[in-house]
């Protein structure tokens, strides 16, 4: 049975705390669309598509809040805001909202109760959409992944990042699925541990085998020739293909362009931004120096060090050898190709 | 004050023990050879000049605790092996031991007395001389160093890992002493956090300004035009200038390559072993996976999973601008020059 990171639950926001994996289920109970702002922004729920499921139930829950329908406007613009400002980089809670933003537009003369539902239903169909997305990924890019293959991912693209099932994983998982054997390499993804915690979690769970490494031996592994092929998730793709995903991801690109290595990014066109003409403007978020200093409790610094944490870097698309969407597979040049299928 | 990782006290090898800096200031005090070993091998001690002079010090005690000569040699090639096979890349541990065999072979005719005394005087000798050694490395290193610029270094080759005053961090000392005001960044060096734990300490106690990254930031950082130079210490340095290090030392190099960084290794001559003709032949240690798993007492991937925890790398010497040594700096065509220069 595969993890539902996140459900709408009739007037709730069911969010699995993806902070106390794989020690503890927490599931968060969010009864108020604040506390889903705050579960977004503190990470409990994180990866670009959970991220836009999670801000469409968040500004459905702030809607079906509402007492009357007085300063509609306003007070839905107040819980778009609020939630938009939790997160600047994955494009998908932006995505979401817009697309949330549309709906309320068009059924706001509606009575609230009508209003509420349609609202809840729309984000329980973004939901749903995500993980047919997934699926889409997985069966577009699974003929990447050959016998035997030692197939290398960093942070967490999976079920947990997703509505269910996964980007870089449903790749994985798909090939899996059909028949497909051979190992993955789980970068440990600091400082958040995505990696070790969930990609190894999720891959356990499918009986994949899975090694973790500290994301440093990476590069020596590809020049022993033991990693066949990269697959990792994306938060934003700029119209070019420059593609912002988790801290590392730039480091894992220049390296396997080094070593002659294919290197795939796996989205849904959600995470597209195409008034982006290029990464340099793809706003990389800057969390606090605190969440790299502490491993759980325990300081790892001595007192009064600084740290310093990009939570994502940009891949120029140079480095990328396909992005493998629920449209098919995109290859350089980029630019004209996504124009096309978007 | 700077730090003392090792000394000789009179029948007893003072160890710093590196497992708890800095958050508690441990000294073991080894009283029987086997101690020293399972020092070296458990890293309580660890950088290849500092498990030289361990390894030195070792032999001197075991020699020190005989109580006749009788089956002098084999009771010494016991002593050796032992302390060999603790770990097999840091060349200055062979060298270390190899010198106090030959002086050992000088003086074993003498008195028992007497060669316990020039055995445990050669050991300090050795530590004496890499003290000297690293200064003269920071010598011929520190105009690399210019004002405002932002140095990075990875692992830690400070003071704690040599005699005193470090290789790396020996020249990024010798730059400051001389006026020359920068910024350090160190990265953390998971999974044993040497960067995070002992170089931001060590740099904090000198008042060098000095943030810690995640090892997965420093290639953003370059892209950004973050980052001027890099200097890295070295394990193990073969006739044709390849270069084992602290595992992520390689990924580095290859940013650095993609970047236009100059990359300095620094080390002393003792680190230098032209018996082995490029770096394939040097034997990379790889550790118990549980070393990354468990982050001191909390493991971070779910039960069952594996990890693989190379604890070194080697950089071919075409990524190496130059490596900076007691005698100058070598730049490429590295072969002819280390060996007029060794």
């Amino acid at each position: 049975m595969q993890v539902r990171p996140i459900w709408w639950a009739k007037g709730a926001v069911m969010i699995l705390d993806q902070r106390l994996l794989p020690w503890k289920r927490v599931y968060l109970k969010c009864t108020r669309y604040q506390q889903v702002a705050r579960a977004i922004k503190n990470m409990a729920i994180r990866g670009a598509p959970a991220i836009g499921i999670a801000a469409a139930m968040g500004v459905a829950l702030g809607v079906y809040n509402l007492k009357s329908n007085r300063n509609l406007e306003g007070n839905f613009d107040k819980i778009c805001q609020t939630i938009i400002q939790t997160r600047p980089t994955a494009r998908n809670l932006f995505w979401a909202i817009e697309r949330m933003k549309k709906v309320f537009l068009r059924h706001k003369k509606k009575s609230l109760s009508e209003l509420k539902q349609i609202l809840a239903k729309e984000a329980q169909i973004i939901l749903e959409e995500d993980v047919a997305t997934n699926r889409q990924i997985g069966y577009h890019g699974k003929n990447l992944i050959k016998m035997g293959m030692t197939v290398l991912t960093h942070c967490n693209a999976g079920a947990l990042a997703t509505g269910g099932y996964g980007t870089a994983l449903g790749v994985i998982r798909a090939a899996w699925e059909e028949g497909m054997r051979f190992q993955v390499i789980a970068d440990e993804t600091r400082p958040y541990l995505q990696g070790a915690r969930l990609t190894a979690w999720e891959l356990q769970q499918e009986g994949i085998p899975v090694t973790v490494i500290t994301d440093s031996i990476a590069g020596y592994l590809m020049a022993q020739g033991k990693v066949d092929l990269i697959i990792v998730g994306a938060d934003r793709i700029a119209a070019n293909g420059d593609t912002a995903n988790k801290i590392g991801t730039y480091t894992l690109a220049v390296l396997a362009k080094n070593h002659g290595i294919p290197f795939y990014v796996a989205a849904p066109f959600s995470t597209f931004d195409v008034n982006i003409s290029d990464g340099c403007y793809i706003p990389v978020e800057e969390r606090r120096g605190k969440e790299v200093i502490f491993i759980g409790k325990k300081r790892i610094c001595p007192e009064g060090v600084n740290a310093l944490y990009y939570a994502f870097d940009v891949t120029p698309a140079e480095y990328i050898t396909g992005i493998i969407t629920e449209k098919g597979i995109i290859t350089p040049p980029y630019k004209e190709k996504i124009k096309k299928l978007k």
